[in-house]
């Protein structure tokens, strides 16, 4: 369809009356000359809210029951949405996800999108109705209704920009769009223009809270524009799209970092094939998520095996480590919670060699100690004490000139 | 189904979470040896401010978001409920009234169920578990969410009851069941144990709370046994149900009041054919539902015609009649928000003649000034002041010796 648009708006967007009016304001402005799909989270704290009153009626809810509460939230914020536009003289209908087509699987709580048949949305735009769809929620294979888990409305933005062929799917945030790091900690960060899938996918793995990475995959997929841009301000903000022939230029796009991992090291293991599996084998059979990982290999027949994962699975992963520890024949195991990531990204360190040699000596003159080093083709980490994460970020902008296009 | 009961819990009911596991022990409890289909509300002010929400973004809003945006009330409740019976070890779903299979009329905010399909319920009740239906809400024709008005929940559960052949509908409440008065007015009122179908029709067309007129007259048609009781006792309430044939003995069953009427009177009113049918349709197409009807004949040519109406509507009658009057050549519009409707109902007045005149003369001793006067077959009511509704209905009751059985 031509000239149609995905506007998503997050639950802090639609906290309040207020915010749901200007929201509605915004919509309306942009349908006067376009056809609009809105996508909208559940207000404020509601989910939350929802999720902690599950818990005080039972330790571990039901998760096709949680999803039935979750629901609610988002077909709240469509049909308030909905209602304030049609009183500003515009024809709105809102749907939720059931509705609206978008078919999930049978995952409670973290469902993912099967395959989208956008016939009611397409029948009301049409009808030059502005159609308001719940975000993060889908019907499932037993007609249940199913939530798409963190970062879901993003998704079913995207998914349906893609399903609809849109022109661009605009994902408004309470940030002015993407920066080449954290405008928290660097006064003089800049807001990106631009940016390739496979950047922000990179900035998304390492803490930049923007858009979660399944989101941005599925945009990649079917290359469907992203334009991250504020709530509460007219400019434009940063378009995601596919690699330019020029982004290469640009060596470093931006700066991240994460304070929510935690490092982990077994002592000691002995040189078999096979034992890196069965470590990491146990962690991801509970669903440990482990970020880096790195074997050194310099005494023979043992090595220490680091990584780090969430902070929030640590006590899990050294339970579960001890008794693995124990029938290798390996060593103790010890933990670092203080410790931070730190990564740069640019698409333009696949054509500029040394890169991260100039990270490591920057690091090297502020006297910041480098406990682990992880590099993909656009991306370099390293983990280094939490007390230096402002340092290390704002002497990295300074001196990859990123203050400057 | 065999052993089957419909279980229906109000708002109050389900007002937090501990009111939500009581009623689950409750519920539980019940189905140890029977099948059980449980009906419930929105917990306690969630329409309410649910409704208030859609206020604040718009003076008049749109009917079918006002729908989608209440029918998460009864979702918010099916879920934490059926979340709270699977905490305890039993099998439990909830269900939507879309997924209920309960199909409603076209009229938002206020639909009337057309009819029922239960195959998803009874498939759910033969895997033996306990199903959680929302109630006030069904699908209509265009596949939206719409709710059914006032009274709603009870008249899911009375149609689940009767679609599913249930042993009883039984109806929890925070009174212990139907009195022969108000308990709060009437010290010694006495909890009826059986009461007709028609006499509580006519005690609920006058006042009494505890059930709406829609939900009975459906209970009537397809013989579903109500048993309308207490949430929070074990005791048994009252079993609303057809006409026994002992049932005639008791002269009065009950005696109700209601202060929410106003009279009205159109003075000097033209006696001519088509009169009536004029001043009442004008009022029919406002929606302006008209209770008592009084017509004096006193004089030739020119009649008074007096009538009661909501309070609410009474701004909008009055209006409405001044512009009447006129165009008929009637006299001046008087009316009166200061009385109270007295009720007596009873199916035993059809066989015993004389009630309506020891009405009369136990408030004539009193010194009670009967305004209006209306009577059914098995109902005499008067508009009397409504400084004296307390001392009407208290010694009705005890001329009636209403106390004894």
């Amino acid at each position: 369809m031509s000239n149609l648009f995905v506007m998503k708006f997050g639950g802090s967007s639609v906290a309040d009356s207020d915010k749901i009016k200007s929201v509605a304001e915004r919509i309306t402005k942009k349908a006067e000359k376009n056809r609009v799909v809105v996508v909208v989270s559940a207000p404020g704290d509601t989910t939350d809210d929802l999720i902690e009153k599950a818990r005080s009626i039972s330790r571990s809810p039901d998760p096709r029951e949680l999803d039935m509460l979750l629901a609610t939230g988002e077909m709240q914020s469509i049909a308030l949405l909905s209602m304030a536009i049609k009183s500003k003289g515009f024809d709105a209908i809102s749907l939720t996800g059931p509705q609206a087509g978008i078919y999930a699987d049978n995952v409670h709580t973290k469902a993912k999108i099967k395959k989208i048949r956008p016939v009611k949305i397409i029948q009301e735009l049409k009808k030059d109705k502005i159609v308001i769809v719940a975000g993060f929620q889908g019907i499932n294979p037993n007609d249940d209704i199913a939530t798409l888990g963190r970062g879901g409305s993003d998704l079913t933005a995207v998914a349906l920009a893609a399903a609809l062929k849109c022109r661009a799917c605009e994902i408004y945030t309470d940030v002015k769009g993407v920066y080449t790091a954290d405008p928290r900690v660097v006064r003089n960060a800049r807001k990106l223009n631009k940016i390739s899938y496979d950047e922000m996918l990179e900035l998304a793995g390492v803490g930049s809270q923007v858009m979660m990475a399944r989101s941005i995959e599925v945009a990649k997929k079917f290359n469907v524009t992203l334009h991250v841009r504020s709530t509460f301000s007219g400019e434009t903000g940063t378009i995601i799209t596919k690699e330019a022939s020029n982004m290469e230029d640009v060596v470093v796009s931006g700066i991240a970092y994460d304070k929510n991992e935690a490092k982990v090291s077994i002592c000691d293991v002995p040189d078999r094939p096979g034992i890196a599996a069965k470590i990491f084998g146990t962690l991801a059979k509970k669903n440990i998520n482990v970020d880096m990982i790195i074997q050194s290999a310099a005494r023979e027949r043992y090595n220490d095996v680091s990584f780090t994962v969430s902070k929030n699975d640590l006590k899990n992963a050294i339970l579960l480590l001890k008794s693995v520890a124990k029938r290798l024949g390996a060593g103790p195991i010890i933990f670092d919670k203080d410790v931070a990531k730190i990564s740069i990204v640019g698409i333009g360190m696949r054509s500029h060699p040394g890169i991260a040699a100039k990270m490591f000596r920057v690091f090297a003159e502020q006297g910041i100690n480098i406990h682990m080093i992880s590099t993909s083709e656009i991306k370099i980490s390293c983990i280094i004490s939490r007390k230096d994460t402002k340092k290390a970020v704002r002497i990295l902008h300074k001196k990859f000139n990123l203050s400057h296009t």
